[in-house]
């Protein structure tokens, strides 16, 4: 008998929630018989969100909690005070194993002290990054960590290079990816002290394939697969290319429209165009996980969408199947 | 009469070096007469390169100088070895003031060194920054520090803050500038070790306009001015412009160019396209000055063209007329 994959889903999180969240988990389903999907909150709600689909009953339950962390609460005082949110009882119904994994579009700072409180580090792990998919010209690389840890030490650092290589080769399906660390020149002597104290630990990590550093400029590139950083740094790299990216389309817009010859010939691209913005999407790619936990947690982004909450629901699948958490457990343990 | 800004300029840094770099000179001394150029390098290749266009000649001089500064080279040791360099040579002019600054296409790091050993930082002042222009939704900020100084601590992050908004004010022209500290989130809990030691310096600051954090995403949409960062994030963050920016255009062209129906749209829409790509493009702004010296020094992107030097030349006059070396000499004495 094929295994079956739970997740918990925070129905009440994000921006578009419930409807869209609970569209992705009818998606997902409707694809995977090898999936099974606990929604999470408000029960009324969820039901007339449901209502609206078609879905297989035996593969979309609903865990009922009545409160909701709002991305504006305090994370640690949110997650110790309201033990009926989704959050918490989502995370819970994963720590107590009736879930494998914990998805959620909701507040950030909640998911992070949530995961590391209540589902917990595999043992011997020592900060837990958070590592979005980022799209590159050649496809997709993992950034670790996005910001989950801002002042990491370089041990950190290590931890996070052997994870990310761990998920990106047996989730993402990339052998052998190439792992890099995030510095402000190419040469091996420049950096900041934290780079310096790093390089040579990354460098005689055997387990993975650490090609040097990479400059920000060239993560667009796609040149590495595994872009680790600190994560002050990391926040900086993925929110730039929200900021850029949103920017120079909101000025490739306003230009198309400016007279009517380039109007007609908005009409003529806008195809061709729809299909390169899809690739450089970054909620094309799921949600981002938080690496070196007991169990897979996985931030989406606030607006995420059906699509998203789809894609990364059968993530988590592979998640399972690839038994990621023992690999990371395994490569932790041997560094002891 | 009308006082003259003389401007030693290295002949021979860059890519385009030294037909782009005599070029630059002579567009700038033609169009401003208050303006005197110090071409520094190899006195045949300049004068080779002077012959094909037509100049003033008691506004451009020759000042020979045998060797050139590779980027490849280990700044400090260049410039300690290297004495006949177009950098040496250009700085030495500037220290004995017999120019008003330094303009090079050069290597980054041996400008840097030598702008501190040679020219010498204003005193009082702890740190000399790299301060480029970056093009934004609304038009240009200033990033304070682009690279010079990773592992700068708070007081130099004031400092950058105040220089900054000297340089932006008074340059560019925009008056009582907004400052911001670059941060992972808007709220003022947020940050690292470093930016929670620096928030509160900043906020205390009577001299400048501090309006808090800016996350990196709001960078582009110019919500802020002055964006204040340590070195090792503010060269991400101008190397992710790059970065994204260079990716977006490559991604933009290919689709435009994958059949027919678009390549006819791309022919009408390349006017309004180019348009827009030049507002978006930092080498419209000139070259990033090194803030906090004695005399002022401006580090020009490596592949700029003729436009580059020019803008850089005339920016150069401004910060004369402007007395940006008092007004900052000023600012930091008060401070201490």
């Amino acid at each position: 008998m094929q295994e079956i994959t739970t997740v918990a889903l925070d129905a009440m999180g994000g921006d578009n929630a419930p409807q869209e969240i609970v569209l992705g988990a009818v998606k997902a389903t409707n694809e995977r018989r090898d999936l099974k999907v606990l929604l999470v909150g408000d029960e009324a709600a969820i039901k007339n969100s449901l209502s609206s689909h078609s879905y297989k009953e035996n593969q979309i339950e609903i865990v009922p909690a009545s409160e909701v962390i709002e991305t504006s609460e305090a994370p640690v005082n949110a997650i110790r005070k309201k033990k009926d949110s989704s959050i918490v009882v989502g995370m819970k119904l994963v720590k107590e194993k009736k879930a494998d994994a914990f998805v959620s579009a909701g507040s950030s700072g909640a998911i992070l002290v949530g995961g590391q409180v209540i589902i917990g580090r595999i043992k011997g792990v020592e900060r837990a990054p958070m590592a979005p998919l980022i799209p590159t010209d050649k496809g997709i690389s993992l950034l670790v960590d996005s910001g989950a840890n801002v002042d990491a030490r370089a041990s950190h650092l290590v931890q996070f290079a052997k994870m990310g290589s761990i998920y990106i080769e047996h989730v993402i399906g990339k052998k052998n990816p190439k792992v890099a660390l995030v510095n402000v020149g190419a040469e091996e002597e420049k950096g900041n002290a934290l780079v310096k104290e790093t390089f040579p630990l990354l460098k005689a990590e055997k387990d993975i394939n650490f090609v040097g550093s990479v400059e920000a400029r060239d993560i667009p590139y796609g040149e590495v697969d595994v872009v680790v950083a600190e994560g002050f740094a990391g926040n900086i790299i993925i929110k730039m290319y929200e900021g850029v990216g949103g920017v120079l389309f909101k000025k490739i817009k306003d230009s198309l429209l400016s007279n009517l010859r380039s109007k007609i010939g908005a009409l003529l691209i806008k195809p061709a165009l729809k299909g390169m913005m899809k690739s450089f999407d970054a909620t094309e790619y799921g949600g981002a996980p938080l690496l070196g936990l007991n169990a897979l947690v996985v931030k989406t982004h606030g607006n995420a969408k059906s699509k998203e909450i789809r894609n990364t629901l059968i993530q988590c699948i592979t998640f399972k199947e690839q038994k990621i958490s023992d690999k990371i457990r395994e490569s932790i343990v041997k560094e002891d």
